[in-house]
């Protein structure tokens, strides 16, 4: 798996890591869960989405993984890789429910309500974010109880009051509301940039960083969170639905304050590289050697168009 | 704590108990969730519910402890028995809304969406999940990994499809259906069922009993859940929404099947009775001898009238 960086292929390396996601996510999502609430869940989560979260845990683990090898540690790095990515699926499963941004096009394809309807929509959420915890604690693992313990800790905090659900309740508080850019970075660290920092140290946890690497990949983590978000606003703006494979332009229909209509396009622009500059400096304090894929991945966040 | 059988009073031993429950989970449901999030979890949980679900893990706790107290598995215990509060709690919070049982009356108050609107209470529920799986795992507690790992793993299981979530999508598939009993009965193993029998499995956790006490402690939790369910099938025939707190009549109206609906009233009743009996047998044979207060709940769930 190591690459020197003179060969290191971004495309290359995250296609070999999600093969083993989306085999992994496949076969720990049931379908057999009763009354069609297995094909729900799947729906939402199996052949769709970028895998972000999941490739910042096998990331961060691969650059704190130092020369030994351990196949427990690696198997904990792909069941958090998982985690994530449920927890991330179920945030848009009820995200896009008609009490919320009430949204019928995700990833190109009818959203969960629209086609199982709503019940089985808010059931398919629970039962995912549930899942998420179920899979990092799971019997079948070798994985050790303190790291077991350490994943579900970092997971719990990032997804409820204090991150991901506080903040889509700033977010649903916000609507048609003026927001310093304090108050917006404040829900978008905690709706967006929480989860996707947890990634990054999920996969530190599987592996023993000094203060000064988890230091580095802490604020790399922040500062890619944010990025995101920026970048979220701004193609929100310039992209078209069939390339986002979402509904462009709602943030200005829903009246939602955004780093656009905050700090006006070229700035958000400039805000988006300022932030990438934050993250790949953070890496760099961070003395981890094999951070190639951590840095390809920030530029990619940040320069893509979907 | 300890009392022999000769004094032992339920409700004098439940008092004592709910004190710290109930002021433990005021304490970490924070307030200060941002935009009104804290306060709809707070009303979705604080000031109502028999906490049946906390009393039987305490109660399992006792009859496990043996006569070595241990601060850390009491404070592991009485995190665990907040955890499966809250996501009980949660669980009532989606349950109500519109898209389910659209129920505007809980504990004789509002129901959360009525009260904070459906997309709170969207959050506020998926909130609740959340911090269930940080108080288990929280780095402020000195409970080892283990037994962290271990509570996450009963609650999660007991919490997603193969639980609870599981349990209500049949729920839903079922309306205006014909359930056998098998059917009925797995449906409630399931949907209220896993979560009681997780509550004295980690109750359980929270000590070291040998296989006999495990098993019999797994037994008289199925026996108990579903005579939880019986009851409740009864009690929504015989009692009124007043005395309930809640609509009563609802399965009827629902045209849902239920253990009257199937059985009768009256061999509902004494299934009931029958179920109670089995916990009992479990709970002797489980020759755990500090068992008051799960015998006592148990006569408690059967012959309670709301």
């Amino acid at each position: 798996m190591r690459q020197n960086s003179a060969v290191f292929d971004l495309d290359t390396w995250s296609e070999q890591q999600l093969a083993s996601v989306e085999k992994a996510l496949s076969l720990w999502i049931s379908p057999q869960a009763p009354a069609g609430l297995g094909e729900a869940m799947r729906y939402a989560v199996l052949d769709g989405g970028k895998r972000l979260r999941p490739l910042l845990v096998l990331a961060a683990r691969e650059a704190v993984a130092g020369l030994t090898p351990d196949a427990a540690l690696d198997e904990a790095a792909l069941r958090a890789a998982c985690a994530v990515e449920l927890i991330h699926a179920y945030s848009l499963v009820h995200d896009d429910m008609p009490c919320m941004d009430n949204d019928v096009l995700r990833r190109g394809k009818p959203t969960v309500h629209v086609q199982f309807g709503e019940a089985q929509a808010l059931l398919a959420g629970d039962a995912l974010q549930a899942l998420a915890f179920e899979l990092l604690t799971s019997d079948a693992s070798a994985i050790d109880d303190h790291v077991q313990a350490r994943l579900c800790r970092l997971l719990a905090a990032s997804a409820g009051h204090a991150g991901m659900a506080g903040g889509q309740a700033i977010d649903l508080a916000s609507v048609g509301m003026r927001l310093d850019e304090a108050q917006l970075r404040q829900m978008h660290r905690l709706k967006t940039g929480a989860l996707l920092e947890a990634s990054v140290m999920m996969g530190a946890a599987c592996g023993s960083p000094n203060a000064q690497a988890r230091d580095g990949l802490q604020r790399y983590g922040q500062a890619l969170g944010l990025a995101f978000q920026v970048v979220d606003d701004i193609l929100d703006v310039t992209a078209d639905s069939a390339t986002l494979g979402k509904t462009a332009g709602k943030d200005a229909a829903n009246d939602k304050p955004t780093y656009v209509s905050l700090l006006g396009l070229a700035s958000a622009q400039a805000y988006a590289r300022e932030l990438l500059d934050q993250a790949m400096s953070a890496l760099h304090a961070s003395q981890l050697t094999q951070t190639h894929a951590l840095s390809q991945l920030a530029q990619r966040v940040v320069n893509r168009n979907t």
